[in-house]
């Protein structure tokens, strides 16, 4: 027989498909998973659309328990309806990959996601890097978090921040929340970002502003997730005007260069200044050993440096090593060093 | 009144969610776009569904005569039926902000999109970067399609590439086509790739492998798509095994070093290398004139390079114009030029 994956799209039972309710009624026995979004239904109106008892799942009976699941599939058609988009969460993924190695068959039907509707805010979903989780205090610091913003705002990409929850205890991380690890985590107050509260819900608000403005918007239920955009196309500025609400001001003077276009530009306007301004005074004697050591201290100094930024701050373990490399080119033009690269 | 964005999902008819339906049945005109991809459905399909005739746009009727539509929309409730999740094409969210400036309210229903259901392939959705689209080859080169596969690629992160289409000419590029011309801007043969075809389809296809096996394979039908994996978590591995058929021998050794770490390896152990085996030899004489201006020369053409690259090659332009900070600095440090930086 049959595990299904039914994905229930973005907010209520309103959001299956034709596809899925199709699925879903075909189906033996039917579950469904609460734990890795909030969704605003319930068991009563699932199983009135279905026509069938509806089981929730809870956590360990997908992550431990899984096993019991594809059992039963084996004998009966099983269905698992879950939020969003069935296999945005690994666990799910996992429960196929079992499925198959265990021979029993899957269908995977597909639903709206927010990993496509979060282009509501009117920024370009092709403009979108990785997506990144912020978790709950009690479960790690929001590092990955800042990496990934980081790292997407020097491609020139838009980070959207889902936002942790613990369903079983009924905890939703806020926008507001979500702003205030970021802000202790060193976000610039400045910072603009974008609010987002139910997407595909009727009554959605998404709002962009500062992220000291942001902060202070009461967004309502969960669910809440929050964007870190990049660098804007015009049309895009527009739409945070017109779509969330931005104040003009937030967006003006912000087109903030990623990472290495600032050190690049940085390094050949410091370069240029040089060229220009530096005086040449050939030495009345040649270089003394003390001097050498000195450089070569230096040029020591500068690869220890780039090997200790390689894990993390690539740019600036380049930038360290051919700083070294410059060096020692230079002594052997003068004939002071010989080696061949 | 108001103007409706109704999603239809990633196939056919069956993928509009109920809220969908709903919206389209509440509409006095209904539109449906097949422009910006393919659906698996008919127009005689959409009518009987919804109730009511739907029409067909033309290009040109969304992106030059969209007034007229929001024009109607001002009277009537206006639904345009959107392949996949209505939001992901720049035109779409161009015309609710016309509506918006217009006073005309707007609905936006989501529905599933490849832009999560790429999960199927079992490749993380969290590890994918920005998406790119393949053009068709007379729309233009593959350049963007390349650099967003290295700058993936050196991030950790997957690439979906999307691949263009030309519904009125009835011309959808497949998975060979466009591996064909990944080929032909110089991707390596053994570089490692996802064809998927009819995503949510019932009849879909996935296959990993080698690029040039992956090219043999017949996917069939449009729609296609293509995915570039990035460095592999095992579970990946195994899906892609699983799910997608990859010969292991294909992930075996592809644990790849991004672009960076490539560069820096080499630089670094390149400036140990020399300061291992270099000898010092300090000149019998202080540096000539001219041996100072042939340094300064050269770092002249290092800054030179260094802005030819930083629009497109950042880390070799950064590399560049810390190497001429480098030899700066070194004849700053032999007292032969004299500059503040």
């Amino acid at each position: 027989m049959t595990l299904s994956l039914i994905s229930t799209g973005l907010a209520d039972e309103k959001d299956l498909s034709l596809r899925a309710l199709d699925e879903a009624k075909a189906c033996d026995v039917l579950y469904v998973e609460l734990y890795t979004m909030k969704l605003a239904t319930t068991l009563a109106a699932l199983s009135e659309l279905t026509g069938k008892p509806v089981t929730l799942l809870h956590r360990g009976d997908l992550e431990e328990r899984s096993s019991r699941l594809i059992e039963e599939a084996k004998a009966k058609r099983v269905g698992v309806l879950v939020g969003g988009d069935c296999l945005s969460a690994t666990t799910h993924i996992t429960l196929v990959l079992e499925a198959a190695a265990k021979g029993v068959e899957t269908h995977i039907i597909h639903g709206s996601s927010i990993f496509s509707a979060v282009a509501e805010t009117g920024l370009s979903i092709y403009k979108f890097g990785r997506t990144v989780t912020m978790p709950l205090p009690e479960k790690g610091p929001a590092d990955t978090v800042l990496r990934g913003i980081e790292e997407n705002f020097s491609a020139g990409l838009h980070t959207l921040i889902l936002l942790d929850l613990d369903n079983e205890k009924n905890t939703y991380m806020s926008v507001t929340q979500a702003i205030g690890r970021l802000t202790e985590a060193g976000v610039s107050p400045d910072t603009l970002v974008v609010g987002v509260a139910r997407l595909g819900h009727t009554d959605s608000l998404i709002k962009a502003g500062k992220l000291t403005e942001v902060a202070t918007v009461d967004f309502g239920e969960a669910p809440h997730c929050l964007v870190v955009p990049g660098p804007l196309h015009f049309l895009e500025e527009d739409a945070l005007k017109a779509i969330a609400g931005c104040p003009p001001e937030v967006l003006k003077g912000r087109r903030v260069k990623p990472e290495f276009d600032r050190l690049i530009d940085k390094y050949i306007s410091g370069c240029h200044r040089v060229r220009e301004a530096m005086k040449t005074t050939p030495p009345p004697t040649p270089p003394t050993q003390a001097q050498i050591q000195n450089i070569l201290d230096h040029v020591d100094r500068y690869l220890a440096d780039a090997e200790y930024y390689k894990a993390d701050k690539k740019p600036t373990a380049l930038t360290s090593v051919a700083y070294a490399e410059g060096i020692l080119d230079a002594l052997k033009l003068l004939g002071i060093i010989d080696f061949e690269w």
